[in-house]
């Protein structure tokens, strides 16, 4: 009788350990939860039709058309994938990364759930709020666009594209989450790569869209927090089996 | 060291119970989730100022203007809340089921989770797919409508709202989710009253709002299915602040 009485107590502290570590995992992912602001930048130049955006401070003028994989010479080589600039670069996938941070300037986070505070929201469209995640040995181009598809009616529209191959970007699944005010919006997708157009991606609306309305809702005091988090393909088919 | 074998047998034991439980929760949850297929309904009169459109087949063809709870001469009745119809009838709240049912003929489906199914989602703006589900002892009105609030650019409007006050109203929420094509995209907030005009949600915003290619994307063969799902506040509360 006393070792069933030891047995049960031993279960019951196991049971309870379990769940103290649970609720400890999540409290500390929450709270270690890494919050990068995120500033916009008005593409001053912009041509709706084609790929990139011309921005008054970079030296070239010159606007190229949309470029795909397929387009470059070299089928090596990329072209500068950031969508804010028209970018004459061209190199191998292995550098756009260290292209992107020294000549565009933009930021790189780590960690498997970030999130993305998008400042500025009332700036008229086009505005981009960019940034890179590093994140399970890769890296990933997030981008949230206010964009008037249709005159007077902005919108948002965020996707997550990975500095990558097609085929390496099957394997992952990202996650865009909104929380605010008793509501959540959370949409989860394939990322694309970096090789298609990150304009052909917003204009499929193959991404996360925001009405203004929508975008006001979720926003505080002109920022809108976004929670990104990337896992791998195989988790994502396992969940949607169960 | 016997009774030690045998207490970690029963700690594993326990451990595979609970998880062949849970596995087996999940899929059957999954397999005896309830698909409702509704058909649209058309708008053939629709006057988008009005709270409500009027149906040919409707013997009155008075548009009354959009009534609020406050606007009933009898506080403790409320109009007709179907948002398809122009219907003079008044009624308390706890009739209004029945109304909906009889004269509208308005489906009602009872279960924690079902897959609603609209079929026809090709068909001209203004269409309204409308079904009632019953739910946590409450009685809730879901309405899908394509409506064009920017001429030429039809979207798509979910939202739920609760046969009951809004004091009763806040003690629940909802989730409504899209899943195909590795793409998943979920909607969670506190159902509205239906003391409040569906048409003020919509025009607000304050719901699921799909552009048609975000809908042509989740929609399988014309129909697009959307899992809904009722909790109530204090678990969603608790989730929040794990």
């Amino acid at each position: 009788m006393l070792f069933f009485t030891q047995c049960f107590g031993a279960v019951l502290d196991l049971i309870h350990l379990r769940f103290q570590h649970y609720k400890a995992k999540r409290v500390f992912s929450a709270a270690g939860q890494l919050v990068c602001v995120v500033n916009p930048t008005h593409s001053l130049k912009y041509a709706p039709t084609r790929c990139a955006a011309a921005q008054t401070s970079v030296e070239q003028s010159v606007l190229p058309p949309c470029h795909h994989h397929e387009a470059v010479h070299d089928p090596q080589l990329v072209p500068c994938t950031c969508p804010l600039f028209s970018c004459p670069w061209e190199g191998h996938l292995e550098v756009v990364v260290s292209h992107l941070r020294q000549t565009h300037r933009i930021n790189i986070l780590q960690g498997a759930e970030i999130v993305f505070l998008a400042t500025d929201m009332h700036l008229p469209a086009p505005t981009d709020w960019i940034i890179m995640h590093s994140c399970l040995g890769h890296q990933f181009l997030l981008v949230l666009r206010k964009q008037e598809k249709y005159e007077g009616h902005p919108q948002f529209f965020a996707t997550m594209m990975l500095i990558g191959t097609p085929t390496q970007a099957d394997n992952f699944t990202y996650r865009l989450e909104l929380n605010r005010n008793q509501r959540r919006l959370k949409w989860e997708a394939t990322p694309r790569s970096v090789l298609e157009c990150v304009d052909s991606v917003i204009s499929d609306g193959d991404c996360l869209v925001l009405n203004t309305s929508l975008a006001q809702l979720f926003s505080d005091n002109g920022s809108l927090a976004i929670g990104i988090a990337i896992t791998t393909s195989k988790v994502h088919n396992a969940e949607a089996e169960m």
